[in-house]
């Protein structure tokens, strides 16, 4: 009754398909399944399993002991443990907007899923200028459901704090040197900073003390506020779009941290796609129409964010002392402070730190890049300095058509 | 080679010294031992072993899986593991600040330490107006060392993650219950209000619902705010005095929380001190002599704090970003506020609340009790209120002896 899979190995497609017939109750015992290998990060190994029979398939999300680009640096595997047990919190408390899980097995470090190729991806689809009017409303579902109701405001606390224990995650310290510190320090000498934008970046981002001290008070927030069980990574590359249908993927950075990381991350990403459209559509109609689209869902992921917060939380707050006239209020402007302040984090991390986004680094134009840039950089900024004042999501419109209208006179004059 | 121990029961005094002659190796195998069980609490038991050939002492603290107060009232016994880790911590970052713990044995839920009974307990002293010119510079080296250096200041934000999971406290419940909820609500029933105040605490604690605003929101950062490793009790019953010695004892508490919450504790019981004496002492002198020390106390206790948070601060401090200027200056403003904002809530759960201080309790005078108890109330809940403003010891004297003043001529003229 042994099986090759009781000992950790790397699998290959031909493993794979063994594996998923061996595991899983979806395929036929004699069907000719295909396997692919189509991950395209540096981390994990991602096989879609189908059956062309019955047109039924599954993703196989599988952990290795070493980083696929380099064999030396070892990770560890127990961050498949934390993206199953994050997988499955995110889908009891906002139901189908994440994948389905059918199997995680921690000794092959699989996750076996629901396969979602019918969606896109929304990095790329935002590239290609596509919009998804139901999408503010569906990513602030996901939003609302899985942060209000992992916070301190809707769970008992002892079992609260249990909860947390088993989120203790090793990828925080990614997310805490390439968002909290090298976008201000520039110390590890990690940053790539597309050359053109390299004066401004010194002055606007690395030579301001005062930004980095608002950065380092939302860093202390993300070491010790353990606020809700956050997503972690929610960037458009985490996240999959068709018309009717939004799913958060990949919560592998899980942890219990400050709800406006995840509502920030939204944002800030948001804000890169607008930069894009600004400096890249010729056609002004088809222009207009794409911002219009990008401002809108700014807009509502801000506001139906808050609106829903008052809603989810009023209905899910336990503590006497919470219900008290003006606390959630209060906990909401809080939450939208660091939103703003995150998504500028991110504004910045994704401009001039390692990790780049196709929409600016997709734009061919030389000066219309470093428009883009100074763009999502300078709105950053004012997002974290004045953070306490985007409590509504006209207020980042605001900022960053006003931004883009001073550095196009500014760089065209 | 089985022993007696080696499955939990609950000790009387001839099986504790037949535990200490298996267990340790402080006394002879033929010396005549004698025990006494000296604990007060309702909670576990506290036995004192000695050696009269020798001079010999130890302290053995058993923990029952029942209340002692009430035998169907059942309570993890993890809370010894979590004492005795939080004492090995303490003792390691605040050398000589807390009994030596010579043993921990989980199975007979069971801590071994170093006889204080040389010291005397503050709870006591400050009742009989004893006075302690080292206490603000030793309590201060405690609170600096332990609170700064397991925040994330100074540790490795995995590191600090991983050793947090060792303190998930159900006994967090109890603080939550009786210092954030209870003042404010007395939904549950269970404050026990001195008589000749109860108008006073209607209106001034459970109508005011801007400070229960307050109060809900320092509950929220004790529920979230994981800064660093506290003590989490620290009244003045919880620690031990003599003339060249403090020593905190007792942190079944202890858990990753605000900083402010263990300075909060140790300002207001001063406080406490203070109200006492201000009604009880009649010899001009003697009353001039402890108010003062009590004032110099508390201006200490902050101030002191303050300049080796800095100092301490600084010399740990390890991630680039909190070396910001302005950071450190910043993050203890916060510190300060927390501390203001507790003070308040302990003073007031003391008084309206079940677990009460015998600084309070012993005055006989009705008039004077009710006196010192309208003294503390007002006085704590200006903390609460302006909290951000006590960013100064004197702060916290100027308003107890200016709401001393109102009230002493209100209630005498």
């Amino acid at each position: 009754l042994t099986s090759r899979f009781d000992e950790h190995f790397r699998m290959n497609e031909q493993d794979v398909i063994q594996y998923v017939k061996e595991k899983l109750d979806i395929f036929e015992g004699e069907a000719a399944l295909e396997c692919r290998e189509i991950g395209d990060g540096n981390i994990n190994y991602i096989f879609r399993v189908s059956d062309p029979g019955t047109g039924r398939s599954v993703i196989v999300k599988h952990a290795d002991v070493t980083l696929r680009s380099n064999a030396n640096s070892r990770l560890t595997t127990d961050r498949s443990r934390i993206e199953a047990e994050a997988l499955r919190i995110e889908g009891d408390l906002a139901p189908g907007m994440v994948p389905e899980l059918y199997l995680y097995d921690p000794v092959m470090c699989c996750l076996c899923m629901e396969d979602l190729s019918d969606h896109a991806n929304m990095r790329y689809a935002l590239v290609e200028h596509r919009t998804f009017p139901m999408f503010a409303e569906h990513i602030t579902d996901f939003l609302v459901n899985t942060l209000v109701r992992t916070s301190d405001i809707a769970m008992n606390p002892l079992e609260r704090r249990q909860l947390s224990q088993r989120f203790v995650n090793p990828l925080c310290r990614i997310t805490e040197d390439l968002v909290y510190t090298d976008p201000y320090t520039n110390k590890t000498g990690q940053n790539v900073v597309f050359p053109p934008i390299r004066d401004f970046v010194q002055e606007v981002l690395y030579d301001d003390v005062r930004l980095r001290l608002e950065a380092a008070k939302l860093k202390k927030a993300f070491l010790s506020n353990n606020q809700a069980l956050i997503h972690g990574d929610l960037h458009t590359g985490s996240i999959l779009v068709k018309a009717d249908s939004t799913k958060a993927i990949d919560p592998e950075f899980a942890f219990f941290g400050p709800m406006g990381y995840d509502i920030g991350n939204v944002v800030g990403n948001l804000c890169f796609a607008w930069a894009n459209g600004f400096v890249t559509i010729e056609e002004p109609l088809k222009r207009a129409s794409f911002l219009r689209w990008v401002e809108e869902t700014i807009v509502e992921v801000v506001d139906l964010f808050s609106a829903k917060f008052r809603t989810v939380a009023l209905r899910n707050v336990h503590d006497v002392m919470f219900r008290t006239d003006g606390f959630l209020d209060w906990y909401l402007a809080n939450v939208l402070a660091d939103t703003a302040g995150v998504s500028g984090l991110e504004m910045h991390r994704r401009t001039v730190g390692d990790a780049k986004v196709r929409s600016l680094t997709s734009i061919q134009d030389e000066a219309k890049r470093a428009l883009a840039e100074k763009i999502v950089i300078a709105s950053g900024k004012e997002f974290i300095m004045g953070r306490e004042n985007y409590l509504a999501g006209v207020a980042y419109v605001r900022t960053i058509k006003k931004v883009a209208e001073e550095y196009t006179h500014g760089s065209s004059g």
